[in-house]
């Protein structure tokens, strides 16, 4: 962690320069590892200017999800202590299934500027430029039955909806079980999948794909991003980094919530923003066909559906559609 | 498959000898091609004695479950196409993990003469002495979803059950979720991983641990093996493949009785077998603890305990000790 406190030095100096004799002194360190630091942070893409005589200026930071940026200033309790950043993967969910394997802890955050096999649910493609979105898969290890894993995906909906809120203000909406959506576009996807025994499951990997600058002409007709829905915000350096930074804070509020038995509480969060409860809707569901009027959530996480002779369905899975 | 015609052969004329040029002609390959598989088989624990001027016999074949040996004779459908053995692996559920990742089909089959890692349910260590057990795992792909794995969970209970009856002539019953038991005591156990997303399975695994050849001093207390219990079976050569055998028949029956939607059928003969239903339980289930009459089986596999107020609870998980 010293390069996290030598970026701190030269963050807290940005105005002007900081020599490397001073920032030998206070971090306790000779000034030929001063300079190795330096040279690692720049292959990193952190642009610092060094001068003769007068030492080391921070100028720019890079663009990209590194832990050394999303470390700064996260103050979570757990979530995001132990972060791996990709500038490409094939998946973030099989690199976070590979270390949940090797034993890496709850909370251990993967992002990837691209991926070349991104998926979303039930197998499809999950496309996305480089850099322009927020890539990410963290590894959980619920004290839940597999049947109720449910709850982490929709906990997940919420906090990535949340975290869209309190950086953007734009108020967002859930589509049943796993997309975020403004104005009804798409925002962000989410993927769980998880390992797991008959009675318990060994870990479980939540991954969200968040659009954050990602131009209208890459995108669906279906979707948008951050930056179209703001025209400001998500072409910034760190706009990214401050998103995924409160992605991480509400997945731990969500997850802590669960842990103390308050699903009504995340529950009615999701309510609050469920863009089916009331529609109409049609729903494949296996190989099985349901109309019906969507009336609430179930605390196993199905969509409860309303049949029109009365009786109502819980629906665990499949694409739903809203006709009117 | 030559060496499967070749091994044919053998078999068919196992009173005399077989000359390489017969067989070069009936296979249609040459002596040397005939002298390598020969070699091949020899390696594989064949015994296989060679005569001048008179050919080979096959004298013994290896109590080894290899693939030559369990396809012989297996008449299944689909289950077993594809068998891959090993003399010792971490664990045979493990490397059917893999190989599911890697693709392989529905039904395809790891052995393994023992194990170095192997596991039960939670995690716990299953030991057993080499080339005295039946360690398998099974790939499937059930069209299910998560909450519905236990079904195949007890089927294979029930397969396993069934197969120990047909080979050995011996009732046995099921404990739940996953113990067979012959007079109380365990003689298979059964361990369901999946990978799963939160609705569709993408595979799931089912191993097999029974005890055939081992003896009482390796065995807990409340453990017992074919052999012990028949007197006779077990060590045979030959006793442990046509068990593998059963049990793969067995597997294909109830995996197509339940794709074909005749889980009543399933949960009928797992409930003939089941030891616990009637009595009088304690079962701890995550941090709770219940106690109760079991009456029955869930649809969802789950088992049904009528508490003494008379409410009844369906119980997913757990370990469960019969009271009285």
């Amino acid at each position: 962690m010293t390069e996290d406190q030598l970026l701190d030095l030269l963050r807290q100096n940005q105005s002007g320069f900081i020599s490397g004799g001073e920032m030998s002194h206070k971090l306790g360190i000779s000034r030929t590892a001063i300079w190795k630091h330096i040279e690692h942070l720049r292959k990193l893409g952190y642009e610092i200017e060094a001068q003769p005589h007068q030492g080391y200026r921070l100028v720019s930071i890079p663009d990209r999800l590194i832990p050394e940026e999303i470390r700064f200033g996260l103050n979570t309790r757990w979530m995001g202590q132990k972060i791996v950043s990709y500038e490409e993967t094939a998946s973030t969910n099989d690199v976070a299934a590979k270390l949940a394997v090797q034993g890496m802890p709850e909370g251990t955050v993967v992002f990837a500027e691209s991926q070349s096999k991104g998926r979303g649910r039930l197998g499809r493609a999950w496309v996305s430029p480089k850099g322009k979105s927020i890539l990410m898969s963290v590894i959980f290890r619920p004290k839940l039955l597999p049947n109720q894993a449910s709850q982490i995906t929709l906990m997940s909906a919420v906090a990535a909806a949340k975290a869209v809120e309190k950086e953007t203000g734009i108020t967002s909406q859930i589509k049943w079980p796993n997309d975020i959506l403004i104005e009804g576009k798409k925002i962000a996807g989410i993927l769980t999948e998880m390992q797991a025994e008959t009675d318990q499951i060994r870990y479980l990997i939540v991954g969200i794909g968040m659009n954050v600058n990602v131009p209208k002409e890459a995108l669906p007709e279906n979707a948008t991003s951050i930056h179209i829905e703001t025209g400001d915000m998500g072409q910034g350096t760190g706009d990214r980094i401050r998103l995924a930074q409160e992605l991480l804070r509400q997945l731990e509020r969500g997850y802590d919530l669960l842990h103390d038995g308050q699903w009504e509480t995340v529950c009615q969060e999701w309510q609050e923003r469920s863009i089916l409860t009331g529609k109409q809707v049609n729903v494949r569901c296996m190989e099985r066909q349901i109309e019906g009027t969507v009336t609430g959530l179930d605390p196993d996480g199905s969509l409860l559906i309303r049949l029109d002779h009365g009786l109502t369905e819980r629906v665990m899975a499949g694409d739903v559609v809203a006709v009117r």
